[in-house]
């Protein structure tokens, strides 16, 4: 998906809501353990309640990969059940990857190619040859690790380089990485504060916003630093909406937390 | 398995390499293609030519997740083989993985149980609460990425905070998590002149060592600063053994390449 068509999706829906697809077996309703695919059936049903309202659905790899093979295969019937029935939709793919330049390909490959997922995130602690290989994708797009929205962020992407945080030198030295166009940016809305001195690094590039809600992040400070022509953000919601309710109306529970925040959104757009 | 039956293993094999299960399906022999599971079955050949020479296989998981569940299939079957056939060699899942805390939880769950791994790679931008959920599980032991050996490793690990590079602040921070006995480190050895200072700083811990051979580290140089009282080393190389030929001798092939390097290796031991 080009930006361009991410940007009109934006528009249309007045939202720019993402929902983060972790999914829990022990989270989900009871009565969904019976199916065959209990955590397909999830998300389908989250997706078909919530698709009009979201832009963007994120599945966090880790979820998936602990159930082994059987995850693996709820993961690929979700982003072909989001492909073929809502090609609209921007799908990420929440795995921080990064590796040297051949498995990044190989990992590249796993994630663009075979699952066709439009973006993939990506940790940058290896530097330019780890991150290049998932930019050379046309029309996929590489979500970098700037600034997390957990505590340990304070461990390392604090550290003061050259008068300048970790976190902004990592944002500016990927700047001159080759398609740095297929670049999008991790930011956790726990430091809002922040967001108004990275978009003086990247006035232009889209940021995705984790912990907004449940991790207790504000929309309106978000919104207010970092806000740009194109919108310029997806904002992640997961627990807040997935698991608003274990009953039979799980989904229609979700759709209404999905529509608060949809509503919070649409006075920017 | 605990460190002190790695250490016995080394020192009755009398080697400290790790053997990286980098596997593509481009690079096997093409007559295994015709097997249900040719990259099993390549793997399976090379670990029953090669077991007795190296202490650690390490499977590169992007290799797995480039062919979808079918990869993630193969990769079961692999860990279950060795598990199985040789319980005591030392299991590294080479994944680089790291989130925020439940969603680190969740992987080190699909490695250290689901597929019963001894070991796992693991990114540390995210700091801390990103790395401690791997570190609670007995028995298991967590390879932190430190210095890799890969160009890109100068954007941002060289980078000086405080004085120091940010990959002796990540040795020195990740020593104060709960848990860090249960920590080994990724140092690659294409920077040997630096494991000396590193071993100022972990005299105790294990180092795994990629980029001998195919990457151009020198044996020699990384024994010279980075063994200690239990050796403390784990050499690995990937396409310098696994594909030395592509003929139906490629398993006897792979175990000569294996021999050499253990046969450098023991006159340390």
């Amino acid at each position: 998906m080009t930006t361009k068509e991410l940007v009109k999706q934006i528009r249309k829906k007045r939202s720019f809501l993402c929902i983060g697809l972790d999914v829990d077996i022990e989270k989900i309703p009871e009565y969904l353990l019976k199916e065959e695919d209990p955590i397909f059936q999830f998300n389908k049903e989250i997706i078909d309640s919530t698709h009009d309202l979201a832009v963007a659905y994120k599945p966090n790899i880790a979820f998936y990969e602990a159930y082994g093979v059987k995850g693996w295969e709820s993961l690929k019937k979700t982003i072909d059940y989001l492909n073929n029935n809502y090609p609209e939709i921007f799908t990420i793919a929440d795995a921080k990857r990064g590796d040297i330049g051949n498995t990044s390909y190989m990992y590249a490959k796993a994630f663009f190619e075979d699952m066709n997922f439009d973006s993939l995130t990506v940790a940058p602690y290896m530097g330019r040859d780890s991150v290049e290989p998932f930019l050379s994708f046309k029309n996929k797009h590489t979500i970098l690790l700037a600034l997390t929205s957990n505590d340990g962020a304070y461990d390392f992407q604090f550290q003061k380089v050259e008068l300048n945080t970790l976190y902004n030198k990592v944002i500016e030295v990927s700047k001159t990485y080759k398609n740095a166009e297929n670049l999008m940016y991790v930011v956790g809305a726990t430091k809002a504060e922040y967001i108004k001195e990275i978009r003086q690094i990247i006035p232009d590039s889209f940021l995705l916003v984790p912990g907004v809600g449940a991790q207790g992040g504000s929309l309106e400070q978000v919104c207010k630093y970092g806000l740009n022509s194109n919108i310029g953000l997806l904002i992640n919601s997961s627990r807040g909406i997935i698991y608003a309710s274990k009953t039979q109306g799980f989904a229609k529970e979700a759709r209404e937390k999905a529509q608060q925040l949809q509503q919070e959104m649409k006075q920017y757009i």
